[in-house]
């Protein structure tokens, strides 16, 4: 064990750190915390008991990690549970997750990210500066959430999908209630900002939510749909780029940073697939059927 | 005085504190706080000057209780004042509450939430993660602020308010002005996710406001308003649940999780109180009209 | 050099500290940091290499100062910049502001606030708590951001414009996608809470938008748009205090508070201006039209 710790660090002896860890001034590092190769935890953060970080990860300053349960409505007590974050995770300053997650690999989120209880959290997502997850939810692969995106309790977001900053997935038909009905997100799907997308609502493949958007009823793939209450107007196979009047939807076809057909495009990458490989991700069998309008 | 003090702890020699409270690494706690008996103060924490909180409360890591007002803008100062949080509060991780407030028992808070001075905060309110407080403002009793929901000065919300996320209560009728007016919500009322209320606004009892509402006008009470401009569309005694076709506003009578009437339901429990206890709360003489459309 | 620190700091050999600064507990002060004199660096904070603060400054407790860019999702590597904030800065707790941005003189922060990399930012600015400068932007001076706007890159706001709660303004027309176009706020212009300005529009001077609005096309000077999407309803000078039945715009002579014509108004100030002090300010011809409407 190699590990670098700064001043004033209070490190439980049970923790378990990786070879060429680096670790900040002002730490804390409960029991039990497994910490992978090559991980730098920065300065002021916490890493509570029962985290397990993956190797090659970055976790900023003024973090908590493995924030505990706070029952303490019926019984005032902590509950610590197991968070596993995989490998090459980028956590930014700020940030609290809670226990009892699963998070993948290259995980990324912005500053002062908040992420509850019971969030199931693919490989590649990405969370924007001061998203709030609220737990109990389930957020797929290559699924980026930019700025202050809010998701509620027992919402499913499949792979490939985009939500744009103050977007809302509600969860609560009747507030205030106790019979939450969460929203279903399908892969490939874009929320623009300030989307409000109400309990219930399905939000089909490739379909596009305008900005401002209150969303009341269920919306059909490569649909878009925008006001207040939210309409179908149009299909996103028909917007152009308005500089060089190419199509630009569905995005997949036309946008690959950071996406794992960055080099090949998205059907050579997706024809390569094996049927394990497919497997991994929520996607519908967009090929046969080609994009034509 | 049996205070058991993690490591690298500044506490001031005039700090009162009571028995069996438990304080984090890292902490300072400065002059003249008072700290109640069974109190656990998480790592990280700062309380300031003239801070008082009440026995059995939890505050979370990296907070900063008691924030001192900069008046920089005039007069370049520091100044001290006091905070009054009741017994049994839970303020969760990254809060900061302002000096100058006073704040009842049981209250609750989400993450980096910020209240600013001259709020005053009834019994068992709740306010969610990164809600916005700016002080100068009345909360009432059982209040449920979400997530995200900010709350300009001058606002009153009376007893048994729901607010969900992103709602703004303003106040600045021709921007910008000095000449602000406060919204006035009153019990019972419900603002669903992302609704702005303009200044001066009165909601009224029972009411409920739609999601991403723009609300320029008053709100009877019971009544449902939605859309931008916010028009009035149908009364809360008319909707139904989907699932079960039962009726389910006024929300009092359907609904208790945590509510002081959670054992016995609304009317006995509000026929019980006696004129003391109705002091208590705001609200209006609710039982001699019964709820009928 | 009277440094004043307080317990378990970490100060760097290298950082260059003036006279009669102020230094609390737990701080991170790293290699190469200015400190001005006068400053006040409150506990928890960290400033990090090749930060500059100015004279006379208040940096809050659990700041970090000059946070790094982590590219971490190309070279995995941390790059230190440059920051350089101005004098008598009053940054509040719990703020992250990056290396590599330019802040002018009395510069002010609400709390939890980010300032992302790239971002110039005049003289006089304020950004309000929560807010989330998203960098590679303009922000001129005597700008006033309310809490919890969102600034997203290459946005260009002129001088002397407001802000309100939950403003976006946006930058992708056709998400997801590389081909970013920034919206630009002119002189004196306002907007008011929850608006959304889609990629590319311009906001005319002296322009109100108004709450909620979704801005999908340029708004002329001294005109109102209100709706989604947003459509010119009236203009500016139409409208009246409904108090005293006063004109209240264009504001600025209406409005001086913490302006620089705050004790002689706004034409007098602006006529004593010499061509120097004019080329500070991002301002049309505003006298020779007197603002008939």
């Amino acid at each position: 064990m190699t590990t670098d710790a700064g001043q004033n660090c209070v490190v439980s002896k049970t923790a378990r750190i990786g070879e060429n860890v680096r670790i900040g001034h002002n730490c804390i590092i409960e029991d039990d915390v497994f910490i992978g190769d090559g991980t730098f935890i920065d300065s002021n953060t916490i890493v509570r008991s029962g985290v397990t970080i993956g190797s090659e990860s970055f976790v900023g300053a003024n973090c908590i990690i493995g924030e505990y349960w706070m029952d303490f409505c019926r019984d005032r007590k902590h509950h610590s549970h197991p968070l596993n974050i995989g490998a090459k995770a980028l956590i930014r300053s700020g940030s609290i997750i809670y226990a009892g997650s699963d998070i993948g690999d290259n995980f990324q989120t912005g500053h002062q990210v908040t992420i509850r209880e019971k969030a199931n959290i693919g490989n590649n997502a990405s969370i924007g500066t001061l998203s709030d997850i609220q737990g109990n939810c389930k957020i797929g692969n290559y699924v980026r959430l930019h700025s202050n995106v809010h998701i509620g309790q027992l919402s499913v977001i499949d792979d490939f999908v985009w939500i744009f900053p103050y977007v809302v997935l509600t969860n609560d038909p009747t507030p205030p209630s106790d019979n939450f009905v969460g929203v279903h997100v399908h892969s490939f799907a874009i929320v623009a900002t300030g989307a409000v997308i109400m309990p219930g609502v399905e939000l089909g493949q490739d379909c596009l939510i305008g900005a401002g958007a209150i969303v009341t009823k269920s919306v059909p793939p490569y649909m878009v749909a925008v006001g207040n209450p939210a309409k179908v107007i149009s299909d996103v196979r028909k917007i152009k780029n308005k500089v060089n009047g190419e199509p630009v939807y569905p995005w997949r076809e036309h946008f690959s940073t950071y996406m794992p057909w960055e080099s090949v495009g998205f059907e050579v990458w997706y024809r390569s697939l094996d049927l394990d490989e497919k497997k991994q991700y929520t996607l519908s069998d967009l090929i046969a059927e080609p994009s034509v309008c």
